[in-house]
């Protein structure tokens, strides 16, 4: 990327990796051909995809058929959602209060109850024991917030679910546990049994792939229905000749992600900690928004009482220092942010809130220079 | 591509052109931003998508807000006939009985006639006429077909769905008429108002365009029901981080086969004419399967008597020559193809068949390699 710009807006969009591109071209200038075609070239096509599919299996500790490629984490949460949703017309499915608005959008078309969050964001686990009914078949809460960067104890709602499976014993309606990891995938553990999840979106846009690329993990024996039909693609799941470059690209990106999510974890908190200490001194008005321990390692997420977001975005714009007022995902929303509502920000401290979301191209200098700008705008 | 190989089957996948990833490229490496965000560069990412969508709208004679972009032609099909069928729960619709898979699949959700077509494959007026009711909320015809090859008379569809929506006379359900032009692009004309279609499924991996990128064009006044919710994106119809190399990619694809459509589809016209009589004086026993005047000017679409496609195809490809048995779209499955029965081959008939579809790096001589080899293994 472009060295002109301090670019904060990771959570919105990270650049793709020089060597993942690299990947994809072979995709692009020879090896074009449609890898249901019966040809040997066209066999080397489908067996680079069914590697792919191998790479990303072996990171969420999954099975390869157990891995269905779409375009998008949008477009994985709704087939979890509507896949699982429209067989059951009679259930009802529980969401946290600060999933993505792909999460929130398909659940409104089904029985869906909010589970409330703390103050720091996080799931209000007793809240999710009195909702969940013996009428529940999912439960969705998202591994990482896109916003305030909280990170959800999924193994604790996991624990939940299971002592009403153990509950129902075999009978009655299954329950299905899904979580979004589209902003988790950089820096946490994916291994789904480890996280006891049945169902788990990815998107390869935030993890330094292309985007428009996607996973839904499905766990052997999770029955859902198709969203997009046709020629049978995905084990019949999603149809759609195959984004082969894309499907490469995203394979190579999480592998990229995942085994250097350490590392990186490490770097990005120190950097984190000590801009969160800097701005504080600066700024002593300033409130850190969702939690400090259970946090995205990249995620600063501020609010700057009496301050107007939009306006110092767009002075930050002309400093060329990129960040954001809330997610990028909801194509220019005046709303104040759902996320910040449930933490129980009010609208006025949701007006003068920034997301700084920090990512492989952030560096100390960097981080400095916007703490002085920021000190000189407020 | 490769020159190693003489590539006969454009119908499955068409090479990205150079110039077209050229463009791509600028959008992977640096112009990566999210076009929801607010900062000067991502909103010039928004505008260049905005471009593309004008330039797309300009071949289909349409306004730009009426180009929805998707993943590939699939989605654009799915998103079509669940989008419009949805809201309407007690009608019908029609579709003909060659539409892709893509078609067929999501249309079995609903109340769904199939419309015959003639021996030649093209669709039987009378039928649609006789089918057609006061329940028929849409009619989905295909404007070429990507097996054999046969363009329907979309306009003389639209005439009768023209005489019904008078007859009901403003009262009733709506009737739409939708094609998917997927494999019609690079030879027809696109323009939706002179065919008459308040809905067209495109597909840019047909088209030199990078696979899983697509349009459904929706006229202006047709509601239906998004299928992908979420960030609200293309205008709430279709949700999800905008695929923004793709998007520029199959625009500049669409250009560049509209803007050639006429010497391509010429120069195709006659080295398939000639090729086709080279292989009936190899081949006297050979039958040509569709339509000779109404033809997609690339398809050759052919039976052998008695051959196995199957032990054809493999000696085709030990000899550097790639062909398809029916459509590549559906995962290897081993049903004789829908469009032969619905012609009236027999069994026998499709196992002897071969789809031969040319393209842009077709020559006269690779065809005459092609004439040579199936008659030494005739």
């Amino acid at each position: 990327m472009s060295s002109k710009y301090i670019y904060l807006d990771h959570a919105a969009a990270t650049p793709l990796d020089p060597s993942v591109l690299k990947l994809m071209l072979l995709f692009y200038e020879s090896n074009f051909y449609n890898p249901s075609a019966g040809y040997i070239p066209a066999i080397e096509v489908r067996r680079k995809i069914d590697e792919a599919r191998a790479r990303v299996a072996f990171w969420l500790g999954a099975k390869p058929p157990e891995i269905v490629f779409t375009a998008g984490a949008t477009e994985a949460n709704n087939l979890a959602i509507n896949g699982i949703m429209s067989k059951y017309p009679k259930a009802n499915m529980l969401i946290s209060a600060i999933e993505h608005e792909s999460v929130i959008a398909p659940s409104q078309s089904f029985n869906t109850r909010n589970v409330k969050v703390t103050k720091d964001g996080r799931i209000d686990l007793e809240d999710l024991k009195q909702k969940l009914d013996e009428k529940t078949v999912l439960v969705s809460v998202m591994q990482a917030n896109n916003e305030i960067g909280t990170i959800q104890p999924i193994r604790q709602v996991f624990q939940i679910v299971q002592t009403e499976r153990r509950r129902r014993s075999g009978q009655g309606l299954p329950l299905y546990l899904h979580t979004d990891s589209a902003q988790a995938a950089n820096y946490l553990d994916l291994h789904t049994s480890r996280l006891g999840v049945d169902l788990m979106s990815l998107n390869g846009g935030k993890i330094y792939g292309p985007k428009q690329t996607g996973v839904l993990f499905i766990k052997t024996g999770v029955q859902l229905s198709p969203q997009i039909k046709g020629g049978g693609q995905e084990r019949g799941l999603r149809s759609g000749t195959e984004n082969v470059a894309g499907i490469i690209g995203l394979a190579a990106a999480l592998d990229l992600s995942q085994s250097s999510r350490n590392e990186e974890a490490e770097r990005l908190t120190i950097l984190r900690d000590n801009f969160i200490a800097e701005l504080i001194t600066a700024l002593p008005d300033l409130q850190l928004n969702g939690s400090l321990k259970h946090r995205l390692p990249n995620n600063v997420h501020i609010t700057l009482p009496g301050a107007d977001n939009e306006r110092l975005l767009m002075e930050l714009d002309g400093q060329a220092i990129l960040a954001a007022a809330g997610s990028a995902c909801s194509a220019s929303s005046d709303e104040p942010s759902h996320v910040l509502k449930a933490i129980g920000s009010s609208d006025e401290e949701a007006r003068g809130s920034l997301r700084l979301t920090l990512g492989r191209s952030t560096t100390e200098e960097q981080l400095r220079t916007v703490v002085k700008v920021l000190s000189s705008l407020s």
